[in-house]
């Protein structure tokens, strides 16, 4: 009925908008005197206050003039696994040799053992105190992987402990198959056999019971060659799931352009990529996803190479790539402030990262990532006086509201 | 009555104790099956069960196995200033240039323009946000500097926002006046001047007042030279204060060894220390105060000489550093994971930096800082496994509960 106001569940008045939405123009595509309106779990407007229509609202929260950005996306994370690395950590700083810290157990290896132990209510438990991390600090969207079973069942004991996760709890989980993570000890100097077995019955199996959203493999010497990662993601796009990949991150075997000439959403780590690399993710209009929680926890040296990835035009995100043998780590502020200090990303850049660029690095750019109309309206309402201090502090978590699917 | 069993206010059980005592053998001082015991806010009793009297408790607590360290102790902080350098920080980022950032404002002198403008009560709650950080990561004794003043009365107002702090939060603050932090603008050239005015009208309004328990002077290049730092520590020493310093952070100036030839309780950042330097501390029983935190925020790659500071056997305490400028950080135990990742601390030795160390840093080894009897019954209670875990993980808080006082 024309003349009646139109009627939304929730509305955020006097908030500070950073929208990251590229049809704003201003730095954060900022809104200085904002609202947004939810209804059914979406956003219904969002904009300036003297732009909104006069809505009838069930609920009104006025804002106080604090932040809101997107909720934030964690885009890579590997949430899920048994045991912790706390002893080798202190092994290794007491001066053990890489024999000691083997025999005492030690290495990838030592997780994959005690992930194959664990039941999936134990991967459950202890996952979701790490998640409970990543929502204190605002996070609405996290991806999963798994890789730290190796084995068919115990591969899918961590997907189901992670669609566990994004069913239990407030955030929207997406699951993503790693069995290529690394050479599991039954396929010792046969890793080509194992891929086999990835490309075939585990892929059947995960598939079939929709337990992945996408597929990753991690490209490295010490890991999975090109071709053999070529042979994991024809399968896996043979099922329809997306790819991802784990690149040049300690030497440059050209797996991010390999992904980018078979469609991968995102290439991952990233530190040796060359502009050829660069040029084929730009041209593929894939996501470079960065990791500096394991730069700065592997004391790396080699930086991804951001200028050029800003040269030529491709979307760099950010994740906590939370893991237990490079990267112990539940923080995406943290992650924010070292992109800045260690990769020499601007703030904007930063929160990008998180957002909208994350976003995309999961397929999902039209769901979620930005403040805009026909979205969820997943928000983070921050107690700041400009975006910048999201990356600025170091150890403090400023958020003041966290809102997922408009709730 | 003999016969009668000891009575205590609290009782925990059911603990794993890093009691950090020197007279208990085990790393971290640990007891595997522990129980303290608390009566008027002192510990009554720590050690084995087995051990322990059959105490009658007002209130006993189950700790299921959890462990407890001593509450964390952040001995160098300058928790209380005005404004903020988000802004800066994105600036510097962007590419702008020296000149352009202190066009705009940027630099200490922005801070110390923003904390004299500023209120004591907005003093106090900005600080007072940054203090609940550390609190609920178990810190139960912080220091706080001025420093940002750089006049009477702007200290005064520092100092009295730190006091209120201590008064008004469950938390054990000690008061540092730095009034030689930096060469105030209107003393442009005139340092020693400025020098002469804090030794001599400003010392006296603040010991009158019983706003320091210590001295703290920058002893740099861009600071204040070896001379002018020893005209205020014997102005300092001449009323009964403690004195600190912060020294060799970025040139070797000999400041520590004049501190400790003064009896100094601690020299601080240390980068540039020398071996000379380092056997002065040590000859002393001067702490040698590290803090990663601005090492890392700042870039820096000269780090604290480790090696020779354990060669001979000075002890290392860990900070925050928390100020606007150089380590915008609040977190104790990202500061821990630092020390242990970037200066290669244990993580034994990075607990002792947080609590033992950091007591006699700040003058109350006889206090805090161990769990020992007839101390203040500050405990910090952990979901770990193992006390590594508290410098292992990045961004993730696994405190239970902490103690104060008994409380
Ligand atoms: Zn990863
Ligand atoms: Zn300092």
């Amino acid at each position: 009925m024309s003349g009646e106001p139109p009627t939304c569940d929730r509305l955020w008045t006097k908030a500070r908008l950073a929208t990251m939405s590229p049809s704003v123009a201003a730095p954060y595509g900022a809104v200085e005197d904002g609202v947004v309106a939810a209804r059914d779990g979406r956003i219904l407007y969002v904009g300036p206050r003297s732009d909104a229509p006069a809505f009838r609202a069930a609920e009104t929260i006025d804002c106080g003039g604090r932040w809101i950005t997107p909720g934030l996306i964690d885009c890579h994370t590997h949430l899920v696994y048994g045991g912790d690395r706390a002893h080798e950590f202190e092994l290794r700083l007491q001066g053990a040799s890489y024999e000691e810290i083997a025999r005492s157990g030690g290495g990838i290896l030592s997780t994959v053992k005690a992930t194959r132990a664990a039941s999936e209510a134990q991967l459950f438990a202890s996952a979701d105190r790490r998640l409970s991390a990543l929502i204190a600090e605002g996070v609405t969207t996290v991806e999963i992987k798994s890789g730290y079973g190796l084995e068919q069942q115990a591969e899918i004991k961590q997907l189901s402990a992670a669609r566990r996760l994004g069913r239990e709890r407030p955030v929207r989980v997406r699951t993503t198959f790693l069995g290529a993570h690394a050479v599991p000890p039954e396929f010792k100097g046969r890793s080509g056999d194992y891929t086999d077995l990835i490309a075939g019955s585990m892929l059947d199996a995960i598939a079939a019971q929709g337990l992945a959203d996408a597929v990753d493999v991690f490209c490295e010497g010490i890991a999975f060659s090109p071709e053999e990662t070529r042979t994991v993601f024809a399968a896996a796009k043979a099922k329809g799931l997306a790819i991802k990949i784990h690149a040049e991150q300690l030497s440059n075997l050209g797996g991010a352009a390999l992904a980018a000439e078979m469609g991968a959403l995102s290439g991952d780590h990233l530190e040796y990529l060359d502009e050829a690399g660069v040029m084929a993710m730009a041209q593929a209009g894939m996501v470079a996803v960065v990791l500096p929680g394991a730069f700065y926890f592997l004391r790396e040296t080699q930086k991804p190479p951001i200028e050029l990835l800003r040269k030529h035009g491709v979307a760099i995100a950010l994740a906590t790539d939370a893991n237990p043998g490079s990267s112990p780590l539940t923080s995406p502020l943290l992650v924010m402030n070292m992109a800045c200090t260690l990769f020499r990303l601007t703030p904007e850049e930063a929160l990008a990262g998180l957002t909208c660029h994350a976003a995309k690095a999961l397929g999902l750019q039209d769901e979620i990532g930005t403040l805009e109309a026909g979205k969820a309206c997943d928000l983070a309402i921050w107690d700041i006086e400009r975006p910048a201090e999201l990356a600025y502090r170091i150890g403090f978590n400023p958020l003041h509201a966290r809102i997922w699917n408009g709730q």
